[in-house]
């Protein structure tokens, strides 16, 4: 059985879902952010990154979201989470993923965990001050050029959707109405209904 | 024959040196990032996020460098660039190319393109301040316990390498000596000495 490492409230989410879409067999293990256990010398032998999410196979451990979610997808092909026999529509797939993970989850960050990239108070400050627009920005490029509905890549689900689902629940601490995408709104609003959806996010914080 | 836009000291190198090792039939077209040429509506249409590298396929765009890679590699399986039908070591490969776009290059831009995250001068010194720590912290973990020789993911050459290559490039203007990191400076010797590595440089830039 597979161990799947992460925290609530984290980008491990999107992971989490992706297994429970694909039914795939695995323990989610939560690691405490409070006590910074993700920096103790267990963790770091799993991810010496001090980061969730980690999945440890059989085989070793896989980090990183994009890496993961591809990984569950090829590794449950009866589930169709992508496209993997098709190396472009799969780019695609791909495109947003780095794009989440590169630009729209560090936008995110510098709201809340600003100290990664400066030291100084009043840059932290000046950091979360610019968060709202750079969140609306990378919303209105996913919201007008990407989201092809009614999932992300289409008619068919994918794992960029509980990526997408994940990050776009972060809009509210980032001051940010998430009304201001409908399409995404709707998405997100309709993923809440899904039971992998419900069902991940019960064993992490048990509740919605 | 595909386009592959491009602006020279970014990221695009990788992407740009995996279309040359692959053998790829592609125009390579330079963006002047100067003149804002990334911003233009011509560009903007390829590629709404205004960055490079953009691959336009028969099919279409493709963006993001992970993705271009792993595409590269699906689409000239006879080069032998990724362990494409073994999900487990793709994914390891997949982990380091997220890891590379999400943390170490956004770790980087925080000296030059600070301005994406604050708008106060002051704060823009004091990130700039921090990206020496946090590459160096960064290149520890990765030649420390990813990197496994002589290329990244061992006895194979993989799209792993010119990405390493391209971000490993950018520690001298961080001000981080290639030198701490043993492993990374022979493969970046190493790298410079590839036909498709030379080729993918002088066509950019004249030079390496």
């Amino acid at each position: 059985m597979m161990k799947f490492y992460y925290a609530p409230y984290t980008c491990a989410l999107a992971s989490h879902i992706a297994l429970e879409e694909a039914g795939a067999d695995y323990e989610a293990i939560r690691i405490d952010f409070k006590s910074a256990q993700q920096l103790s010398p267990d963790y770091l032998s799993i991810n010496p990154k001090g980061r969730v999410p980690a999945l440890v196979t059989g085989r070793g451990v896989i980090t990183e979201t994009p890496a993961i979610l591809a990984y569950v997808a090829q590794t449950n092909p009866g589930s169709e989470l992508a496209p993997i026999d098709d190396p472009f529509a799969f780019a695609e797939v791909q495109s947003i993923t780095s794009y989440l993970c590169s630009t729209v989850h560090p936008a995110h960050s510098h709201g809340i965990r600003g100290s990664r990239w400066a030291d100084d108070p009043a840059a932290l400050e000046a950091m979360k001050a610019k968060v709202p627009q750079n969140m609306t920005d990378n919303f209105n490029v996913l919201e007008n050029r990407y989201f092809r509905g009614p999932w992300v890549m289409g008619d068919k689900y994918t794992i960029v959707d509980p990526y997408l689902f994940t990050i776009s629940e972060w809009l509210k601490q980032d001051t940010v109405d998430i009304n201001k995408f409908p399409r995404i709104a709707d998405h997100f609003n309709r993923m809440k209904q899904r039971p992998a959806v419900a069902k991940a996010v019960a064993e992490e914080r048990g509740k919605i």
